[in-house]
Formats: structure tokens, C-alpha cells, sequence
């Protein structure tokens, strides 16, 4: 490798950078083997020789060394092309969606694609705030479900407007989430970690529901609402 | 402080160290506060200028900065007694129970502290090969549930045998979480996030249960399928 591929490479742990480059870079071996069974088409799979999967560069362990964002650099790092997608007009109005409002936590990203992926929701829609969907961290808590999830980052303000299927709010007062009707449509937002749900989200909520509650915590963790409210959606719609 | 106060502090961010003295330390201006706040019962809390809840030492930024486990050190630095709390004879026929198998993820135990909070259980059981209870990241996931939730570790094939309440896997395979019945006294077992339950639990089960898929992810996170199992436990409960 030259030293300027060696420079983009570590760029791209950079957001700014990935978005400037359209480019994004995913490491280690677990999580670049799932994505490449789930047929994410990646530009590039640089691997050292202890990597035995497919790749289109080899390369060195002093290279990966330079090229890796990790501190212990993985024997994998692969390059995939950004893919911008958006809306299609009434796009929200047609089937299972979750709109995550300010999640910033990677880690609950990737979480929420994985449980999208399971509960076969239709598409994950991200506000701009949201932990950048191109990161390490999220891809890698994804766990492969980033290659199979159709995930779009929009506004919620415009997302949200004028839409015929319901948008249903997770808060901490609404309704109870085990009498939820059957919704073939719905759009179901979740709030941020730390401020709950955005007023531009709030403005388009249909109603709230919650999840009851025995005991003394304050809240849910982000993911976990979302997993629960998933489950109560799936069980009644059969 | 004196050198060896610091050193202490320092040295509570290793496992060995905390089981050694009987110690450990939390950082950080909102978990100690929420901690504070349920009522735990630390042994020291060192503040800086900047913090302006209860402390024991005034210390200086510097000196925090020494003791402090963090690159970016917080005002605040809380230090605790370990209580070594043990399974009374009988208890877990009595009521609702989480047992981590081996749940090696310090965000996942603290969220699945939170949660177990959060539903009303009646304790959480941890394997000793589990993420450490008393490390930084299980309290600050835990979100002040730490200090509300009984939570014992100790070995499952002991724990879980001969109860006479059920003892529920979740798992891959299993019966439908949403045809449960109701369970007034249960233990749900939670598996490790790479390898599932562990042969020592498998023999205690009674049966598994299973969240319905309808994509193609491979798996639930740990605590995310922990909390749609209760979420179906609480519902049926009534």
C-alpha cells in the first residue's frame, strides 16, 4: 500500500472524512465474515494472512498496523461505498418502521438495526443526531443485520409529516403497550438516551405508549424499549 | 491525599484489587448521584470544586486527576464496600430471578440490572464468569438500578439445582415466549453473548423459551431478549 491509501484508510474513522470520501471502513474478523455472508458488496477487503476469508488486497501486519483504527489492529479491514438512501414519497405509511430520535449511543444503534432485522421491521429511519450509522460501533453492534436493514438518515420534522399510518411514541407516560391494536402500518419513534423524545418528533405522534412498570429505575435503555414495544406489535399482528 | 490514597483509588479499577480490599469506585457526576440518591451507602466520596453533591474529601483537580480512573477525570469519585450477599436457603423458588450465564458484556449486566429494576424482580443471579459486578461500566449502564437490585453471584449448576420453581432458557429454540403461562415464582437464564448456555446451566432447565423472529438476524442481544422475556412474564402475571 502507498502511504496516501494508508492515510484514507485511517481517515475513515472520521466521519467528516468518511462522508467527504463516500467511503467507510469496517474491522475485525467476526463482524466483516457476516457482512460479507449477508452479501454487503464492499469495495475493498484488505486481510493480512491470518485472515482466510475472500479479499481483494493482501497485505502486510506492519500495514494493517498503520491502516487499522484499533489499537490491536484485526488481520480484516474492509472498505465499503456509502449509500445515501432516501424516502420514498408514503414510504412511511407502508408497513413496520422505527424512528430513532437523537439514539447517540453506537452501541444502541447497532442494537436497534439487529432487533429491526429480527422483528423483520421494514426500515430503521435515523435523525441526523443519531450515532453516525457508517461507525465501527454501530456496524459492529449490528452484528451483520447493517447489510440486511434498509436504514435511511432523515429529518424526523419532514419524515413525520402528513403521515396516514400512525406514529407512536415510546414515553414514559402513555398508553399501556400490551393493549396496542394490531398495526399492519406504523411508524414507532424512539427518544434519545438523555432528553427522551425531540419536540419536531413530538409534534407528529398519533399517541404514546409505554411500558408498564414494577419497580424503581427511571427508565429503559433505548434498545430495550424498542425491542419490547417490537415484540408487543409482532404478537398482535399475528 | 497521601501517594498511597491515590494508589488505592488507582488500583480499584482491577478486579484482583477490589475482590483484595473489599472496595471498588464509581466516577462520574450522574451515576454517583443517582446512586446517592437510592440510598447507597458509599464509605467515601471525593469531590473536586466542581461537584456539588455530598462529599466526605475536597480534593483538588490534580489529585483527582491521579486517582482517577478516566482520561478526562470527573468531579466526582465515590468509594464503596463490596457486600458479598449469598443465596439464602430456598430463595429462588420465591419470586422472579435473571441468571446471567455468562454474560461477559459490562453494558449488557448493567442494562440487565436496569431492567430487572425497572420489571420488578426479585433478584439477579450472576455466574461467576459474568462482566464484574462492581466494575465501572456495569454500574454506570446499570443507571442507579445497582444500588436498588439484589444481585448475587454465584455458580449456576449450584444455584439452579433442585428448585421447585421453573427454571426457563432462552434460547434459539423453544416454546413461544408469548404462549408462557403465568409464573408467579420462575428463574429465567440468560446466555453468553458468544456461546449461549453453558452445558452447566442446560441441565437445570425445565424448558426454553423463544422470541419469535420474522427477519433473518441471527440473534438478540443478551439484554434486549432479557427484557422482552419479562416484559411477557409481567403481562401474563397480570
Amino acid at each position: 500500500m502507498t502511504r496516501a491509501e494508508i492515510q484514507l484508510l485511517r481517515s475513515l474513522r472520521d466521519k467528516r472524512h468518511r462522508e467527504e470520501l463516500g467511503l467507510f471502513a469496517v474491522e475485525g474478523e467476526k463482524i466483516v465474515s457476516e457482512l460479507i455472508a449477508a452479501g454487503h458488496p464492499f469495495e475493498k477487503v484488505y486481510g493480512t494472512a491470518a485472515w482466510t476469508g475472500p479479499r481483494t488486497h493482501e497485505i502486510g501486519e506492519q500495514e494493517m498496523a498503520r491502516a487499522s483504527h484499533f489499537p490491536t489492529p484485526s488481520p480484516v479491514l474492509a472498505v465499503g461505498r456509502i449509500r445515501r438512501e432516501s424516502l420514498a414519497p408514503g414510504e412511511l405509511d407502508r408497513g413496520l418502521t422505527l424512528a430513532l430520535d437523537g439514539v447517540q449511543d453506537p452501541g444502541n444503534v447497532g442494537t436497534i438495526l439487529r432487533l429491526a432485522d429480527w422483528f423483520g421491521l421494514d426500515r430503521v429511519v435515523l435523525s441526523p443526531d443519531c450515532a453516525n450509522l457508517h461507525s465501527q460501533k454501530v456496524i459492529q453492534a449490528s452484528m451483520g443485520s447493517f447489510a440486511r436493514v434498509r436504514a435511511i438518515i432523515a429529518p424526523l420534522d419532514a419524515a413525520l409529516a402528513g403521515l396516514g399510518a400512525p406514529v407512536i411514541g415510546c414515553a414514559l407516560e402513555g398508553r399501556d403497550v400490551h393493549a396496542l391494536p394490531p398495526l399492519a402500518n406504523a411508524v414507532i419513534v424512539i427518544g434519545s438516551e438523555g432528553r427522551g423524545l425531540s419536540e419536531e418528533a413530538r409534534r407528529h405522534l398519533s399517541y404514546c405508549v409505554t411500558i408498564p412498570r414494577r419497580g424503581a429505575a427511571e427508565s429503559l435503555n433505548a434498545a430495550v424499549a424498542a425491542a419490547v414495544v417490537c415484540d408487543n406489535i409482532r404478537r398482535v399482528a399475528g
